[in-house]
């Protein structure tokens, strides 16, 4: 199959591959703190609901671990390097009730939708196609768009502690990202388009993720509340 | 679609659908516990292989829920009465460490089972091929059964301490399945078939989860090891 390999001795191969691996670890962990705020719902239907998207999440987990395979790349070998930084951002970021865990779900994903959307030029057509798939699903942001809106209206301060959650989530994203580019030679490469120390390139597009943040809020409906507890 | 629907008055209806509504949420119950150990789990390998157990369990929890959608049941309505118990029953055996829950998850799906197979034969042929279904998935077994060899063999005291686990465990469902049956009139009248009063028959089946459970011991490498720490 053609369109399943990357040109020969491409140099951005590697990039590929560590941008994948580290798609699939973040879907892993989207999927256990889906399922970690399914089993705190308080109501069935939304515990339902809620393992639903978190079985859905694991379905864009299985993608990316296809894409892996056609690579004839080894899944946990591609996604160890990213374990430390993903397990170091929910580490310092456990939500403190479900609001909380909502909140950082859609935080989550939206970082990482643009985060994808900034780098997926620089993607062989293939795993352009995986990448725009996996982040695809919609659903979860309309569930906790529905359930923040319901909480902010019994109890408008609760959106002033959510755009502080929110800050500080987009914060220790931005922090473990440096870190990863610091460390992950062969994605500071991608992502600079073939040149590493191009530092520059790769600090804007970690600032998109920064400018978007501001979109989500006011999808969340949080756009017009201070950041005061 | 006759085959989809009980026979109209059948007194066993009402049973039926608290088996399903049981089964509905002890499907979606051990679909948490699953994503907890694969959330536990040290390997990359092993998290991988028990986050695919998790949503092959929760392809069970949907197909009761389709059999359920069958029968014009709502699915929160059936699962309710049985929240308390199934809640319960996790709530008073926490695994103090990812073996035990492997363990616990091994034993509860073998004891579901037994359950199952006991009574079987008082189900309409299209809710017994649900319950087969949901309790055909053995992958789990296998996984497990390797697992806590290694674990024996690496440190044999192991074993004393799982059997002795594994008791607590079988000692706290019959308990919790009593509750229900006591609770749960029609679930009663099915599992007596008919009548609520046969409460030795239930009884019998109950026991039958306790008589199985040397075999699952022995499956599990466990058997010849007595129950001391």
């Amino acid at each position: 199959m053609a369109e399943s390999e990357l040109p020969p001795g491409s140099e951005c191969v590697e990039g590929v591959l560590d941008l994948l691996g580290l798609l699939a670890y973040a879907t892993l962990s989207a999927f256990f703190r889906l399922t970690d705020d399914a089993a705190a719902a308080e109501s069935l239907s939304d515990k339902v609901a809620l393992a639903g998207m978190a079985v859905d999440e694991h379905g864009h987990f299985l993608r990316v671990l296809r894409r892996l395979a056609e690579l004839h790349a080894d899944p946990e070998t591609a996604m160890q390097p990213f374990v430390q930084a993903v397990d170091e951002f929910n580490a310092r970021t456990t939500p403190s009730d479900w609001l909380e865990g909502l909140v950082k779900v859609y935080v989550g994903e939206g970082m990482a939708a643009s985060f994808c959307r900034a780098v997926a030029d620089l993607l062989d057509p293939r795993t352009q196609e995986i990448v725009n798939q996996v982040l695809a699903g919609a659903g979860q942001a309309d569930f906790v768009v529905a359930r923040v809106g319901q909480a902010v209206e019994a109890d408008p301060r609760v959106a002033g502690r959510l755009v502080l959650w929110a800050r500080r989530l987009v914060g220790e994203a931005i922090t473990q990202a440096q870190r990863v580019v610091t460390e992950r030679e062969p994605l500071a490469r991608l992502l600079a388009g073939g040149d590493a120390g191009q530092l520059g390139k790769i600090t804007r597009i970690l600032a998109t993720l920064a400018d978007e943040h501001s979109h989500r809020l006011a999808a969340l409906g949080l756009a017009g509340h201070s950041a005061a507890r």
